[in-house]
């Protein structure tokens, strides 16, 4: 992605845009303009100058985990973490019965395409009602496939301290507890 | 608890202090002035105008279980979200070389005389350094007791979106990644 990196680094320098607002501005651009050469990838949707994209290309990577995001920025954050060395499928949003977004408007059959027995689906959508209701989505239409079906943990953020959370995530943490 | 929440009730009405505020508040006045009336309970260190507090009194909480937190606060956290029956424990803090604070200096013979095998031991600790390394000590001096020990979940807080996340969190979330 040395062309995309290349062009937020240049949005960077412009006056106002930090890091994270350059990134945002650069995905903004290449939603909107089609003169740029990025395309989405056909396999997972990432965008990307050469297709298949640098990550679907990689024989480095774990083909047995695919995570699962909602949109580019989502992946660049969880490749920021080099946490991560599966492949990645990409919905371009996510289902909402208020803005009219169904199943079929979103990346979705490609990735039940693309699924095998044995391997291992990783929602990492947002832990927003949209993201749980696509999540839950996901995992009714994979199950029954010899796939295995996660979601990223929901609990205490890094560095949080308990009373300055709200009620909803000390009780998904407490809920969740894990042996130490 | 009704004088407390009284007392906070009170401190809420003030010019430029909200729910927040004046539960701190309250807290720093219990604190600091020996002049009102509530004192540590003697069993589990929270404060109460009687001893031992309504928590350890409460026949209907299930004593089995013990949370550990670092302080007041983080009590009141949890017991807004109504999530657990169970007993508290207040530590009066976290372990910590830089402060000097030692083991001794905090309210653990007493934690650890409350203890039997069968027993959850709860560590409802913060998700910092100091948190972590107070978590791993109680565990290290709990282990072989007949006690499990569990500490809350640690991963995306709710309603959380992962591009304004930090690494840690987002490499937490995804290694502590749940089936579905």
């Amino acid at each position: 992605m040395s062309e995309l990196d290349t062009l937020i680094q240049l949005l960077a320098k412009l006056p106002g845009l930090g890091p994270r607002s350059a990134r945002r501005a650069a995905l903004h651009l290449i939603k909107r303009r089609e003169s740029l050469l990025v395309r989405p990838c056909p396999i997972c949707g990432n965008l990307d100058t050469v297709r298949p994209c640098a990550i679907c290309r990689d024989p480095k990577r774990d083909e047995t985990a695919i995570c699962v995001v909602e949109d580019l920025a989502d992946l660049w954050a969880l490749e920021r973490t080099g946490a991560f060395r599966g492949r990645y499928h990409v919905l371009g949003g996510t289902l909402s019965a208020l803005d009219g977004v169904g199943p079929e408007e979103l990346n979705i059959e490609r990735l039940l395409g693309r699924l095998r027995p044995g391997q291992e689906l990783i929602l990492a959508l947002n832990a927003t009602v949209e993201g749980q209701t696509t999540a839950h989505y996901l995992a009714d239409r994979v199950a029954g496939s010899g796939v295995t079906v996660s979601r990223l943990a929901q609990g205490v953020p890094i560095g949080g301290e308990l009373d300055y959370l709200d009620d909803g995530t000390l009780t998904a943490a407490l809920k969740a507890r894990r042996a130490l």
